[in-house]
């Protein structure tokens, strides 16, 4: 190929990646023009002679807030706003706390004491971002405070006017928090807790959609294609998310269908109910493969029993995930766990009938128990 | 108790957490001593009056990016600080480009041309992060590109003067992520590669002592203590922080034991294979609950074998662990594994003589293979 051809190449895979990720999440491309549109109303306040007189080169400040707290989420917002806003009033009113007792020890113990000050709260402030507590929810705002505070302590030191100047900053950050906010809740709001509540809706789908997918597959029914086998895997590694949209969604105010004190919590519990789940799927997995070979006479003895087990499991699975999303109780997962619950009985008294093991059936039953306390988690969800 | 008691078990609690936070890594202290003295030291820099002059306001650029590009790893610093010196440089030159431009419309259309410009870029910009790729190793370069292009183009509207005012934030920002980098690699450094190398070890070793004391607890042995079979827990959930320090690592210059392109992608391959491992183990404990009662006399017919598999795998991943703190060949791992896979055959000769399933025995044939591989890996990477 030429280089022409090469770099067109190259274009067309940018392009193709950029529609690829705007179409996975259309809200996206959204987020993006909110982004703009906040940045746009602020700089046109800038833009306005008189606003921008009464607050000269402060008025940046706005700007950098908006660049700053800007997150995809409502929740995120809200949190960061309400984070740097405190972190600000705080650290500001100590930094005129510390000028006043710098003062105090005269023209030449002024830049000691307030390096001294300014050594031991920024050591202390950092230390505090170790805690695993501090570090979810307040992270961001000690950045802000120890910030806020060199600044003030520094600047202070030359130029004097720190009130006038702090006032500024205060009414400027609020300015730009006020805009973000306002933007993300009104223009197609994306909440933490309704991502949250769809995040782990959607896993317990993912596992009902495996089940279903390995009794087709395991007993070699062949309607179903091998995607569904691969939807699980995402489950294992969504710890991470999943802490951090529940942490997100305590800042939100009540919306759709959630309160204000929304349990979240027990969405996290019900996430990791979901992960350990998944372990077991994926242990399961592993006997799909081709290369173990098996006596097919006696498989066929647990058959019964195992395809009403796994479809039982999988049926629950996805009652309990769509009376999440209608946020009804599921009374209909109940009759497919005790359904499964008696086939896993019929299994065992095949099992003492037939003498060999095997192992793939075995493997199911920890997924049923699962499952039967899955539901009962979701009960006290709803 | 009173209310004085209660506030003096308050501080108590509170002491004793701030204690253990640093104890459980005392470098967690240092660090936070290191922020103060980078911070002391820009401060220092502001308050010495000749160069003050030269910098005027722009100095405090230095000490805000003191406090938010000091980061805990070494690879953290420097990602952050090139993201945020090359972004701002980037910003700027566009900055100056968009205003020349908008200098060409005329006195009206100048703030309508900078709007629209500021409002394509701030969105373009924002769904960038959206990309995973960008997001691992850019996100703060984009956001720091966002920022710096909005404080041009607003800020210049007005001062005119954007070409000096560009030199000193640049030289500022110099300034302090040059202090930042200088501080964090002279003074006790916490490399993220050495990290990422000591985290996949440890993770391994963690798998190596449950096995070590499932053997012990299954077999009623009882010389081991339970705490062991909890340190698997935490191997589950180690995909995000793998991958940071990863993504970090990659930053790094060479240090230690480790070149300049170390691969670090191979940590991350083997610490995914160490986490498949993990959530096997994790099905495996399921059977060691007490409520499942199982023949007492079958279970001695399969105990020699089983011994035999769990202890040598548990050597061979020890082997494996400790020849990686070393950095050599895992020679002493080759034959561990050869003797569980002699005892895998010897399960299967015990099971096929004997009728009735053990479904325990059977989940740690895939242990077993999993060390294997986890062998296999290990060679590609030393």
């Amino acid at each position: 190929m030429d280089s022409g051809g090469f770099f067109k190449s190259n274009v067309m895979n940018v392009a193709k990646s950029i529609k690829k990720t705007g179409k996975d999440d259309p809200r996206r491309v959204i987020h993006s023009l909110k982004v703009g549109l906040a940045l746009t109303l602020v700089s046109l306040f800038y833009y306005s002679r008189p606003l921008y007189d009464g607050f000269g080169v402060a008025g940046m400040w706005a700007v950098l807030t908006v660049v700053v707290v800007f997150e995809f989420t409502v929740g995120g917002t809200l949190s960061k706003g309400l984070n740097r806003g405190c972190a600000t009033l705080l650290a500001g009113a100590l930094g005129v706390g510390a000028q006043h007792l710098a003062i105090a020890f005269g023209k030449k113990g002024e830049p000691i004491v307030l390096g001294a000050l300014l050594f031991i709260l920024a050591a202390g402030a950092t230390f505090l971002r170790f805690f695993p507590r501090i570090k979810a929810r307040y992270d961001y705002g000690v950045v802000i405070f120890i910030l806020t505070f060199s600044l003030v302590t520094v600047s202070g030191f030359r130029v004097n006017e720190i009130l006038e100047l702090a006032e500024q900053r205060l009414l400027t950050i609020l300015i730009g928090g006020a805009t973000c906010m306002v933007v993300s809740i009104l223009v197609c709001p994306v909440w933490a807790g309704q991502e949250l509540h769809n995040l782990v809706a959607s896993n317990i789908q993912k596992l009902a959609n495996y089940l279903e997918g390995f009794q087709a597959e395991y007993f070699q029914d062949k309607q179903k294609s091998k995607s569904s086998l691969q939807g699980y895997k995402s489950v294992l590694g969504s710890k991470a998310s999943e802490e951090s949209l529940g942490n997100l969604a305590r800042w939100e105010p009540g919306h759709g269908a959630f309160r204000l004190r929304h349990p979240w919590k027990q969405y996290l519990k019900l996430g990791a109910l979901a992960r350990e789940c998944a372990y077991k799927i994926e242990t399961l997995n592993t006997y799909l493969n081709p290369e173990i070979q098996e006596c097919m006479e006696l498989r066929c003895k647990f058959e019964e029993p195992c395809k009403i087990m796994s479809s039982e499991s999988s049926k629950a699975l996805k009652a309990i995930s769509s009376s999440m999303k209608t946020m009804t109780a599921p009374s209909a997962a109940k009759c497919h766990i005790e359904n499964s619950k008696t086939a896993t009985k019929l299994l065992k008294v095949a099992l003492e009938t037939i003498s060999l093991e095997d192992a793939q059936l075995i493997a199911i039953i920890p997924v049923v128990t699962i499952a039967s306390i899955l539901e009962e988690i979701t009960k006290t969800v709803e």
